[in-house]
């Protein structure tokens, strides 16, 4: 398996070097939007410490991942009125996956209504106003 | 959110009241395949004990459940020799579940070779045969 290389985006977000729209942050997880939401509220879990996916992620690393992904998805399906919850996650290129750090995607879900295509960037405004709504949600 | 119902056929399953492919069994979870594999080795991560999904799960179950995932997940990536990984999991209909015990989808990838759509019995013997591919790599 690839080292992980912490000039991936998320490490870069994690060491402050570029921004993020921040949802929730504990000891071991981070929680912001992704800024090309395929769902309205569509936010990413990340933990703190370097791994590349679930390939070589340590129990304690994913533990504390879903922790974090229970917490904001309750949170996320109360501040749309969702009536779901679509997890995703990928391991590998030909996994889905994009950036190299592990990273869950939660997608807030309405009945009848299909995520929309990947790859479209969003309105930074919303997506500020989005990551606020779920973070007041959360108790 | 509606109550845990423990007629669902994971729960069926768990009892020993319908048969499954079983990959991996540990105290806390079980992994068996999937009829209707939108990938070959596409299995299922559940806890033994009761919940809905993400929404009212414990971290316990949430722990054990991706403890188990990795492990399986590698697994299935020697045994298919795969290029990746995709997880998903979906809470309540609107989130795409359709049975109402907590579970999590493995999908070995290839690349370039998407996903199946969903839906379409597989094989039982070929099902069969992977079931035991993947519990022989688990280490």
């Amino acid at each position: 398996m690839t080292a992980y290389d912490d000039q991936n985006i998320f490490a870069k977000i994690l060491r402050g070097e570029i921004p993020s729209f921040k949802v929730y942050e504990d000891d071991e997880t981070l929680c912001f939007m992704d800024i090309m939401p395929r769902t309205d509220g569509h936010c990413l879990v990340i933990p703190k410490t370097p791994c590349r996916n679930i390939l070589d992620a340590t129990p304690a690393q994913l533990a504390a991942c879903m922790a974090t992904v229970s917490k904001v998805a309750n949170a996320a399906k109360k501040a749309f009125a969702a009536d779901g919850i679509t997890l995703q996650q990928f391991s590998e290129a030909a996994g889905g996956q994009e950036v190299f750090h592990l990273h869950f995607h939660i997608h807030p879900r309405h009945e009848g209504l299909p995520m929309r295509p990947p790859g479209k960037m969003g309105d930074m405004d919303v997506i500020k106003g989005h990551a606020e709504k779920i973070a007041a949600a959360i108790s």
